[in-house]
């Protein structure tokens, strides 16, 4: 079997860790990414291109800046700013980590409710494969 | 990368073609079986090892067996012996693949409903990856 053919996309949704937050990946996440590396890939680093989809949750009771004080529309948009940016150290990491192995891949986010999101990311890029963590319910419960 | 480790075991449900019947496999378990050539397994064969498991569903209105005279405990041995040789012919297609390509596999029948069967197959065997085809029902219906 020659190996000329486009390489194989897999899709990975990321997310945060929710003991040591940004920009630490979560450990199922983590998992993923290794299973992924180790199961899939394995030593074929030229024949996938891995595509990192972190989906950002609306904050919607504020919960996390109930000590920020909002005085102004800039006030948000700074807010706004700055999840972002944890967003992207999250993202840069999985990156990185890429770069090191020799492995193409793309990353970006969005925002929304994440089963959602990834489904419709799903059908927009149309990976080969996506890959999603199992926060630890075992392989029949997602 | 080193590619040391133990190969990836994919578990693959395969089942014989509606229109054709046995030996011939389905068409989706066919796309399946070239989708997991092609964006799994790629150049690297050795890194994988194949599991195939076929589900008989016992037939139940023995419609297929209308034409069929039972005269004795012999014959219903005799129909039950035939089922599983021509299960057997199914499994033969997948394992020539397989062997021709050099790619390590083990194929084995079980008998009772599919989505049961295999969720139990995967519970004992503990593939890695479980590949089944879409039925033509798109990637969210299964």
């Amino acid at each position: 079997m020659a190996d000329s053919s486009a390489p194989t996309r897999v899709m990975m949704a990321v997310n945060e860790s929710s003991l040591k937050r940004y920009p630490h990946p979560s450990i199922s996440c983590r998992a993923a990414f290794d299973w992924t590396l180790s199961k899939l890939i394995r030593s074929n680093t030229g024949g996938f291109h891995l595509l990192f989809l972190h989906v950002q949750v609306p904050d919607e009771d504020g919960f996390d800046d109930m000590d920020s004080i909002y005085a102004s529309p800039e006030d948000f948009h700074k807010m706004k700013q700055r999840d972002k940016i944890r967003g992207l150290h999250l993202l840069e990491y999985f990156v990185n980590q890429c770069h090191q192995l020799g492995i193409k891949c793309e990353a970006w986010i969005r925002q929304g409710d994440p089963k959602e999101v990834i489904c419709s990311e799903v059908k927009r890029v149309h990976p080969d494969l996506l890959v999603v963590g199992s926060r630890g319910l075992g392989p029949f419960q997602r």
